[in-house]
């Protein structure tokens, strides 16, 4: 069914609806709760990970509001009672919000939003953050992985028949963007993100014609710019001699860009393909590769000496193929009480990896200042100030005994506030700034941080305070069931 | 940015508006294609796939219009001239699309979708249908590989925080539910999907109460049924028996359904709580399981002996996990000459899987009328009765000598008229009656064609003049080039 006031506030999972009505009912509701959002591996076994997603968390936020339809569901659905649901139509977002800026290189166990709102409201907005998060900054990642991969050619996004289902296309294609693409297939991300739009003609035109070089003429005849897919029928035999034939008739009258290969053994072909091409006097033509690629299939195509000048992406790029979902998390780390104090949480668990870290943390990168390279990442309790400190201790949160001492260093705060008291108080940078801004942010690793393969592991460590705090906090917990 | 008059119509390759284009200034655009829409391999290693996504794909063709912001943003970026412009202002689309319907059992190379339209028309619509088919068809036959291993237990969809984006945890819980699926924990798919929405409380309230056995009481306060997270701190020396405690202290006055258990070794956990709970006196207490889980842990914690009686199912269902794309293609059949006559086209690749499949196809399940079990599906040309026929020959597309007599069957025509001459004349069953015709098609194929793990190869065959033609047309492209 649809309905004229769809609204995303029901965008959520059922418990946090019941959590809400356990707290209204208990009258803690708007008591002020902490949670952050962080993820705890970086994907694909990066070294890295690129935050994306908040300018759609941004709009998810300001447009949080049960609608009636939302309501009358809840009250048939659900049943819930009369008043909790006149609460419910009050609801809306009133408190803070921390994040790192789309485009910050992250790590795994950084908090990278973090809200401080009434308890319910901060449970109700959980999923969609999650969901948004998670989807945004696995495919900036994989992205800037590719990129990485690729240098300065051209990288060009092809997924959307392959993107799990339509927001995903887009918002996939954006983050993409961000981690270093240069342009997409997809028209209306083009519209909507100002994001660069390419692409020319499939297999089926061929078909359509039931003949490859009239095919190619009829195109040539209808556009300037001209990059043929040549293996509808035969690259070599049939794709390349068409194409350059093509290129031969129309001359000066078409901007032969160059040809594409689309399947079969693309670096013995892109091989063969760049002699003919050469010696038809096209040495500037340009060859592009689509099919299946990812930053290991062309990494492996470089090592073959395979002449590709520019790459489209689809499929592995778009779903983040070999790991789908980043895993973030959303934890309660503080919580006012009854006395309108703040008490740190935590959630102790079978898994290791899994305890969470009490209290309200900020998160610096150490730089340092002679290379400008960063130490490492920094988070601290919400009193501390390590930009005043002369001398830091940083060591590692769970193999405490590798430790480093770091001077002469800039600790850069990398939360900026988004929302204060439920106002929209940021403002989202042009696309083009975020992709920039993260190019730049990477500069300050070392490249051994940076490799797709067994990366270095890069700190990310708790202050001695911090970590002193998760530790009481532990054993207070213990207690009380031992 | 956002638009007043957003629309999905430029949800669609660049590509496919510049053949339009190519079309439409050879005077060809009118040209009567037939394309198939359809994937090359099941899915997930499995004997078969259960298609989805159709709801979606009538509602795409149904608003399939450029708004006056798409039209504008076309002629300032991608530089269109005034009169094509003219002619995309007037498309729609007026064709006719054939389906298989939601939650039938599908498998590879089978023409799921045959769409017969305006050259044009077909072109520009290609991508929306692929991206919405390929993403709900693959998560409806991992629910369906899931529910296969559960049984009769119940199983809820857990995964919106990790989807990809908003859209696919809507449309991939209604995926799964088609699957098989009972409920989920997205209350806005039970809003638009009227889907059972389930959940009680998440790790977060007992650290908001700081007390395990304080929160769930809280909990009981306010929620007649009542299902404890018990793993916030320790399961067995603090979740369980707080749980017990609470169940004891409210006897009647709550309807205690049970415990569920996200983390550490479930079977073992599971075990020792299901003895808690029955020598306290609850040997009707249900252990809820969640983390991670999919058809492969479930199989071994059934094998484990682990107590579980209902799954709640999250990211590896809803990314698809292992097989995160289905990777079905929209390929050209067949396409009016200049005539006014249908011209069967081919696709030839390097990819022999790759070749397509020429000509107007129907499609058919051939049903043993003793044993009430299928026989394989078959492929006809558009002209072909095999409904008339007394006896069939099949036999294997690629491996001919595969090849099997098949008497006293009924034929049954899988494909549903859904739009004729661009009229929508199809009623979308509802959900419920689709996940009850999945699980009764599912009943026409024996079991070796449904397990898991290495499942026979069931037979999806042409006919003699199918494959005859497709040899044909092979022949009479490769004499063009050679």
């Amino acid at each position: 069914m649809s309905y004229q006031d769809d609204s995303l506030a029901l965008h959520t999972d059922l418990y946090q609806i019941n959590m809400a009505e356990t707290y209204w009912k208990d009258g803690i509701h708007n008591r002020r709760a902490v949670f952050d959002l962080y993820f705890r591996k970086n994907p694909f076994h990066n070294g890295y990970a690129i935050f994306a997603g908040l300018e759609r968390v941004i709009s998810y936020i300001q447009n949080f509001r049960f609608s009636e339809s939302d309501l009358a569901y809840l009250k048939e659905e659900a049943g819930y009672e009369e008043a909790f649901l006149d609460y419910l139509k009050t609801v809306g977002f009133t408190g803070n919000i921390k994040s790192v800026c789309e485009g910050e290189v992250v790590f795994g166990n950084e908090p990278l939003l973090r809200i401080e709102a009434p308890l319910a409201e901060a449970q109700l907005i959980e999923t969609a953050l999650l969901n948004i998060v998670n989807y945004q900054t696995l495919i900036a990642t994989k992205a800037s992985r590719i990129k990485h991969i690729v240098g300065d050619q051209l990288l060009m996004e092809f997924g959307t028949r392959r993107a799990q289902e339509i927001d995903a296309a887009i918002w996939g294609t954006r983050a993409a963007f961000i981690g270093g693409f240069n342009a997409t297939s997809n028209v209306r991300a083009g519209k909507l993100f100002g994001i660069p739009i390419t692409g020319t003609h499939a297999h089926s035109m061929i078909q359509a014609y039931r003949d490859e070089y009239k095919a190619f003429t009829k195109y040539a005849q209808s556009h300037k710019d001209c990059v043929f897919l040549v293996d509808t029928y035969d690259t070599l035999k049939s794709g390349v001699p068409n194409a350059i034939k093509v290129a031969n008739e129309f001359g000066k009258r078409i901007n032969f860009i160059g040809i594409r290969l689309d399947s079969g053994d693309i670096a013995y072909l892109s091989k063969e393909a760049r002699k003919m091409l050469d010696e038809a006097g096209y040495p500037n033509a340009k060859i592009f590769a689509s099919n299946d690629l990812d930053e290991s299939t062309i990494l492996s195509l470089q090592a073959q000496g395979a002449k590709i000048d520019a790459w489209g992406v689809g499929t592995k790029l778009i779903t983040g193929y070999d790991q789908p979902a980043l895993g973030a998390v959303y934890k309660l780390a503080a919580i006012e009480d009854e006395n309108g104090k703040m008490q740190d949480t935590i959630k102790i668990s079978g898994n290791p990896e899994k305890v969470t870290t009490p209290g309200m943390k900020k998160l610096y990168r150490i730089v340092n200042k002679n290379n400008k390279r960063a130490e490492g990442d920094y988070i601290t309790l919400e009193a501390e100030k390590p930009d005043e400190e002369k001398r830091l201790k940083m060591f590692h949160p769970v193999h405490t005994y590798i430790s480093k001492y770091v001077t002469d260093f800039d600790a850069q705060y990398l939360h900026h506030d988004i929302f204060v008291d439920g106002k929209l108080v940021y403002e989202c940078p042009e696309l083009k700034e975020i992709q920039s801004y993260a190019k730049k942010q990477l500069d300050l690793f070392w490249e051994e941080y940076k490799r797709t393969i067994n990366p270095e592991d890069y700190a990310v460590d708790l202050s001695q305070k911090t970590w002193d705090n998760k530790m009481e906090n532990i054993r207070k917990v213990r207690r009380s069931y031992s």
